[in-house]
């Protein structure tokens, strides 16, 4: 067997000590007879499983006690509406800055639902910075306000938290969540899909303060209220077993091979490095985003040249590293560089950048 | 490895060669040296098993041109409010039959979003059988008739289905999608979890007719609108990319070791016919429900004495046949064989039943 080097935004590379233990355990879990996707919700051993993982990433993020986790379905984009139908609740209006395609699609739902308003937005310049933020023009009495901290396909990250005051912060950490330490109660919500730091599709995490719960619009779907869930620990009706578990062992992954997300960041930050480093120095590549701007986790970068772009993802695709293509609505490259990502496969992936640099 | 007889209700066993396959692609799914979870869901190789599972889904069940396949997240409990959302577009009325806590829970939702009508109920005898219906009491212009086809926790089953004419029939197929036949253009919508007798738990199954799609309420989350989904093949976002992969595993698991629905249903009719038979004859358990109503798939039992069951669940547990504990909300036993439980599993329990009897 030959693992390739996957830069996918997502889903995206899992560790692969991850995948080892979940391919020894898939028919016998700790020897219940039973694999892990068989197990009934309620029984005591899968309570074990979901009990552990919460408890490890209260730990892990620091999540002080008066913030609910929640295992839910639907994905970020669920969370789109859920956000505004849980939240807007108050005046009914809420801001939004428009970092990219997510921003973006956050902001249409919110609107459909209340009085959404775009305080600042970096279209003009395909996003790929982040808009300088003036509290003045944040509406005061806003129900929240939502940003996406990482800019999945433009590669953008906030460094800085906009100073929305009392008006709570709600975040799309789809991208960058447990990636390195966050200061959770800074924020109202801080909502993300697994799939490309901390496990399989399927399984969307949401971190919420409690004063936030229990006040959803009534139009809401049961299973779209935050308080549903947060009522019954995840478990109003049967959750994404077998996902919850994979990310619960991807936690004990950061925990006990990584060291806590100190180190993460450490590793992470070293291994952007290499790549950015590279990149400002090559004269064939370049990357995307302003450097103060710039993700740890997605690195977009072109050639200037489709064609060359397209000859480029090919042979690296031949040579093990594949997922290299932009998004369809960016086009050019994009590398992934996930919690999972070995600093080796930036390596080899700059090694062989540069190999094709000299014989383009 | 000892492998356990499993009856849970669900998440529920899976077949042995699915869970083996699994294991042994976990690290590499056919040589391209990614794990199924890490591949991004826009890639072709993800593409062929997404659709490979949709084809073989409707070859299985023989599902008509004009209905659409959806794999969607949140579980049958989000199909309780997708189903009003969607379709009470009309007369804004819908007629359920109330036949267990699904069937409550659904009509419950239904009623937060038009004039929902409960035209039949079994409670008086806790849903131990199914009520007779009287077509001339049904809502002439109702948007939709809904029914709970297997009532996973009182062991009931429509063995007929309600004469709906013009009005769209709308089933809840979660505790028996692919165990028999079905002529699935009888129906307007069927809808069901994976996590019983098809996969994990974390994705939902929705077939629905193509003129029910596009007419949702102005108020639906737009990851609530069926429409959303038919028109991106289930790629809107994200879809649960795994729990795909294990349902499709499981689908040709039906067409080649099994042999398709028909014989899928003679193999349950024999099992069924193992334990009824024995509980039938019993003089110390005896089954719960009416004869001709009794589901092939979930077989409510008790003795008649509280202690009685809990010794007999305890003594089941420690020979290897667990979660045979009846649901919360009824006592007693249940013993769930869904399509994965091989006929051994059945003959065994029904010996140890006699054993256990014969020693009481
Ligand atoms: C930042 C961000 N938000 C939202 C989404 C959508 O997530 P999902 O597909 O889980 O709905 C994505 C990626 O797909 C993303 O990168
Ligand atoms: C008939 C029926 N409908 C609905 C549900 C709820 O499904 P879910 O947990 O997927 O929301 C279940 C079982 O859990 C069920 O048996
Ligand atoms: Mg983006
Ligand atoms: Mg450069
Ligand atoms: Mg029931
Ligand atoms: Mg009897």
């Amino acid at each position: 067997m030959s693992r390739v080097y996957n830069f996918s935004a997502g889903p995206s590379m899992l560790p692969e000590s991850v995948l080892k233990r979940a391919a020894d355990e898939m028919l016998d879990y700790h020897g219940c007879g039973q694999s892990v996707m068989e197990m009934s919700h309620r029984s005591k051993i899968y309570g074990s499983i979901i009990e552990a993982a919460e408890a490890d990433l209260r730990q892990i993020m620091g999540i002080p006690d008066n913030y609910k986790v929640l295992f839910l379905q639907g994905g970020a984009s669920s969370q789109f509406a859920m956000v505004p139908l849980n939240l807007m609740n108050g005046s009914g209006k809420a801001d939004y800055v428009i970092t990219g395609q997510w921003a973006k699609k956050a902001f249409a739902e919110g609107s459909r639902y209340g009085e959404a308003k775009a305080v600042a937005s970096s279209a003009d310049k395909t996003f790929s910075y982040i808009p300088k933020l003036d509290p003045s023009t944040f509406t005061k009495d806003a129900d929240y306000f939502h940003i996406c901290m990482n800019n999945t396909i433009y590669g953008t990250k906030f460094h800085q938290l906009p100073e929305t005051g009392d008006v709570p912060l709600v975040a799309d950490f789809s991208s960058c969540i447990l990636s390195e330490p966050v200061d959770v109660s800074k924020f109202g919500v801080i909502y993300a899909g697994a799939q490309k730091n901390c496990g399989p599709a399927g399984l969307t995490i949401v971190i919420i303060r409690e004063d936030l719960i229990g006040k959803a619009r009534d139009i809401t779907p049961t299973m779209f209220n935050y308080q549903t869930h947060a009522d019954n620990g995840s478990m109003f009706n049967t959750p994404p077993c077998y996902a919850i578990y994979i990310f619960g062992l991807v936690l004990q992954w950061i925990k006990d091979e990584i060291g806590g997300l100190d180190a993460m960041k450490a590793r992470n930050e070293a291994k952007a490095a290499v790549l950015y480093d590279f990149l400002d120095n090559s004269k064939l590549f370049r990357g995307t985003v302003v450097k103060e701007d710039r993700s740890l986790m997605n690195a977009p970068f072109v050639t200037g040249d489709a064609d060359m772009d397209a000859k480029f993802v090919k042979a690296a695709e031949a040579a093990g590293f594949v997922n290299l293509k932009g998004h369809r609505s960016v086009g050019g490259m994009r590398a992934s560089i996930y919690n999972a990502m070995p600093m080796e496969g930036v390596e080899k992936l700059v090694a062989f950048m540069k190999d094709f640099e000299a014989n383009a």
